[in-house]
Formats: structure tokens, C-alpha cells, sequence
């Protein structure tokens, strides 16, 4: 089934241990959209300026990039140093640009699409896609400490819709005021979405679920499911790893005809798959290139790493 | 198969946000032991002072405290704090008292011990039992910062004769000087033991194998083991919590016939399931009264939360 995902399109300059890049094509929706092109069609909905000309690495991926808009002015640029830290980001510049006066419009030939992903962007632009999606069957989304901080209320409008929540640790711990996990995940169940999946780098990931994902007694989930990540002896370039998370996990969710505990389960090994993929290059470079069975050959080795038989 | 431990036995004062114990049991050889007594023999090298009186403790888990010599003084005493951090003690007193001259010296009843855990102690101390024991059939081990940092000669020649060392990510960066782990993994397996398990606490624990573990071609072992922790809503006191993960990791290798690679990840599982235990109480409270039923049904509970089937 195809995916529709809202966010940004845009161009990052990164510097990691491993190198530097002064210019690369970056963004949530790029890395999502890639890393999900793998499973299923993407759709997205984006906005770009004059500068943009990388419709090809969309294209060959076969992703409908119709939905991205051309505006005057320049695309959103963002500037990012992971010397002291490459498990967080130094934010040395960002230049919203078009991104600016972004207002989401979802394409006629788009409003069957029965995934929604809202990639971390303003909570009210989320809130507006997802009015503008009303059918969607499963929706998902992320954000970041910025919107939990200052655009709380917003947030929260948009909690409420969410089959599925997609953040990192602190950003849990923040949004539910809770520095134990467990804690903090049933607080953020109780304020709407039906499932959270907490990403924790390099040790993988956690999924809560709370008991109206599977209101099926016989498919509930009460205890939280754990993904591994792979140990990796030279992380490249984090840029882009929980995006590509994102893509793999709902992609493959997509692609599935029922959505059952064992194929949530499965779907959040492909996300520690496409994140570890993301890191191994510069940008997007290696969600360009792999091939299914490559991906797959690696969830067998997520499973050779966490499973006892 | 009975193990032998030498370590500390000693006493605690604790403060967490859970609350705080003025003076309770502790010591890196009691936690070993009290949960490596669920699965196994287990005999104690230590030294305890004229204030001691815990040998009922041991004696009701069936551990054989001979060799626990009592002398002049007062025992061991530490008192730290989880207030800023409950995944990092800070140590607010430290009184070696009777454990300055520790000279461990085995009994004869105990050299026919076929499975040497050297819990963290001076590694001269480490080395001195290693060579009493010289028929071990397994000798596994642990150490900490400071014995990495100002001891380090001394390290390296017990690391030479180890099995397994465990250790937590901080101390596998620093004994490795490298800030990545799988890179810090080969440099530390360089050094001379033949695995390494690196425990990273509320996340759970990675074992990484040399190709010396197990040399017969069929049983390599090339890829890393990830073995879980279980989400917890409250750590009560996290002291112990590794010395527990040890004692159930060696305590269920040394029950076992052979020393394969699948016993040895369902020996990671073990671990983690003891130390999941460790944290519910006080001190060693939880590891005195447990039961191998509940010991099995937590490890059912491990594998369900990171098996896909």
C-alpha cells in the first residue's frame, strides 16, 4: 500500500570524525521516503526552492515526488557537527528558506494513500495533513525537542491521531517529564498514540504498545518489544539514521496485508536494518544504492544477533 | 560444576531515589554468589572484619563460606549515592579496613573448583588466585576504572589468562582507549581474553568472541551476541546489578555439560535476568529469596520481548 510522507526536503552540510561534506541533499522526508522505497511506493509532500535539483535520486527510486513543491527562494539548509558527539548532533546553522511559509497540500491523485508519515515538522502542519487524510489507516509520525519545549499543545493535538510515535530517548523522557522510560512511555500512551517507538542509537530500539493497537484480546502485546542495532566499527555519518528507521519500519508495515504483533515486531528489526544501513555514508549515499536482498541479508543478521536458536 | 569467587564481601550504605539503607550486605563476591547459587556450587574467597555476622545469608543459598577468613578489624565499607544518576554510582566513602592486607588463599576443599570467577579486586590479587587454581577449566573476570587507569601492567597479565571479561562500556572504551565499541571489542580481545561482554545496563549486555573461544571451525562464532534488559518502572538500587548479571551469566555456564555457543548466549540471557532481579530491591535483598521458577519465567519473559517468534 503506498505511504504519503510530509517533511523536509533539504540540503545538510555534515562533519563527522570520518570527513566532511559542505553540501549534500538531506531532510526527514528524503531519508524516509528512500529507506522506504525498499517495501512498498512513497508519496511525498515537500517543499523546495530554486536550488533543487535532485529529483533524479527520488526518481530512481521510483518515489512520487509530485507532491514536492517548487517555490521561489531557496531550499531549507541545515548545518550539523558530530565531532564532540556522534550520538548528537551540534547544530551550527539552519536556514528554514522556503521551508519557512510551508503550507502542506496533498495532491488529488495522493488522497487514496492508506499509510500517512508525518515526518518531524511543525505540529500544526502535521495536524493539516492528517485533516486533509482523513481515511488513512495507519499513521504515524516523529518530532523533536524543539516542538515538545515550545509547540506543546500543538503536539499533543497530533499525539492523540497517532497509530505509532517514533523518538529517541530524551525526547521521551522530555515529553513526559520522566526520567525512567517506562514511566515516561505509558504517560505518552495515555495521551493518545497507540504505540511508542523509542530509538536508543546504537543499543536499538524499544516498541510500548498500549492495549488499543491490537484491541483483539487474543493479539494484545503487553510486554515492550526490543530491536537490536549493529555493532558498527566506524559510524560514517548519524545523520539521518532515525529517518531511515522511520522508512524501513513503516515501509515494511505497508507492504504487509494484515498488521499483527509478529508483523510489528518484524517491521521494527527493517528499521534497525535501514538505520544501520544510513550510517555506513555521507548523507543519503547508501539509501540510494542497496538492493532487497542486501537488506534482507541483513535482517537475518539482526536476528543471528539477538536470537538464542 | 562448582565455582570459585574471590572478591569482596563487604557492607553498603545506599541512597537512591527510592530511598536510602544506612548499612546493609554488599560486596561484588556476595551478589556473584548469592546468584550464581541458583544455578550451581558456589565457594567464596574473601576477607571480613569482627563486625561481620552474614554468614546465615550465605549459608541458607547453600554457599560454601570457608573460605571466607575472618580477621581483626572492621570489614569492607562503602557508601555511595544514585541521586544525580541512577545509572552511575557516586562514591561518597570508602573504607578498605580489613580488605588493605588481603592476601586470598584457597583451602584445599576448594582446588578441585574446575570454573575461577575473579570479581573486581587489585589484579594482583586476580592473578595470585589464578595461579592457586592453575587447572581451571574457566576463568572469567571483572574490573573498573581504577585498576584500568593506575593498575593497568598489572591488568593486562590477568586479561592475558581470562576466558571472559566483563566489564560496562565506559571501562571497555577506557581499557581500549578508543571511543567506538566494536573497535575498543578487537583491541581488548587482542590483549588476550577470548570474550568480552560489554554490559550497558538499562539497555542489556553485547558479548564479542575471538575465534580462540571456541577454535573447533563449526562452532565459530563471528558476529556479536545482543542479549536484552528488561524495561523496568523502577530501579530501586542499581548496586550489584553487574555482579548479579555475573553470577548468572557464569553461574548457568558452570551448570552446563559443555560450553557451546548457544549455552553461552542463553548465558548472556541468564545475566541479564539476574541483574533484572538485582535492581527491584535493596541490596541483596531480592537475590536471597528467589526461586529457579521465577529465575525461568523472567528468562521466558527475556525471549519474548526480543524474539520475533
Amino acid at each position: 500500500m503506498a505511504i504519503l510522507v510530509v517533511g523536509s526536503v533539504a540540503f545538510d552540510g555534515i562533519e563527522t570524525p570520518s570527513g566532511r561534506v559542505e553540501r549534500c541533499l538531506g531532510g526527514a522526508a528524503t531519508y524516509f521516503s528512500l529507506a522506504a522505497s525498499y517495501f512498498t511506493d512513497v508519496r511525498v509532500i515537500a517543499v523546495v526552492g530554486e536550488d533543487f535539483k535532485e529529483e533524479s535520486v527520488f526518481q530512481r527510486r521510483g518515489i512520487d515526488i509530485r507532491g514536492i513543491e517548487h517555490v521561489a527562494g531557496k531550499s531549507f539548509f541545515w548545518r550539523g557537527s558530530y565531532m564532540k558527539n556522534l550520538n548528537e548532533a551540534q547544530t551550527l546553522d539552519t536556514q528554514l528558506n522556503v521551508f519557512e511559509k510551508f503550507s502542506p497540500k496533498i495532491p488529488a491523485e495522493y488522497t487514496d494513500s492508506e499509510f500517512l508519515f508525518l515526518a518531524n515538522i511543525d505540529p500544526v502542519l502535521q495536524e493539516s495533513v492528517r485533516k486533509q487524510l482523513p481515511n488513512a489507516r495507519l499513521v504515524c509520525g516523529d518530532t523533536m525537542n524543539y516542538w515538545i519545549n515550545d509547540h506543546r499543545a500543538n503536539l499533543l493535538k497530533v499525539l492523540k491521531e497517532l497509530d505509532g510515535l517514533l523518538i529517541n530517548d530524551g525526547e521521551a523522557k522530555l515529553l513526559a517529564e520522566d526520567g525512567n522510560l517506562v514511566r515516561a512511555a505509558k504517560k505518552i500512551l495515555a495521551t493518545g498514540p497507540k504505540s511508542l517507538i523509542v530509538k536508543h542509537g546504537e543499543y536499538g530500539a524499544t516498541a510500548f504498545f498500549s492495549d488499543r493497537l491490537f484491541p483483539n484480546s487474543e493479539n494484545h502485546i503487553s510486554l515492550p518489544f526490543r530491536a537490536p542495532a549493529l555493532p558498527l566499527s566506524e559510524v560514517v555519518d548519524p545523520t539521518g539514521a532515525g529517518d531511515s528507521f522511520a522508512g524501513g519500519f513503516f515501509g515494511y508495515l505497508a507492504a504487509q496485508k494484515e498488521i499483527t504483533p509478529a508483523v510489528f515486531k518484524r517491521a521494527m528489526f527493517y528499521g534497525g536494518v535501514m538505520g544501520s544501513f544510513a550510517v555506513e555514508r555521507f548523507g543519503t549515499e547508501r539509501m540510494q544504492e542497496l538492493s532487497r536482498e542486501e537488506i534482507d541479508q541483513r535482517f537475518a543478521l539482526f536476528r543471528e544477533l539477538s536470537h538464542l536458536d
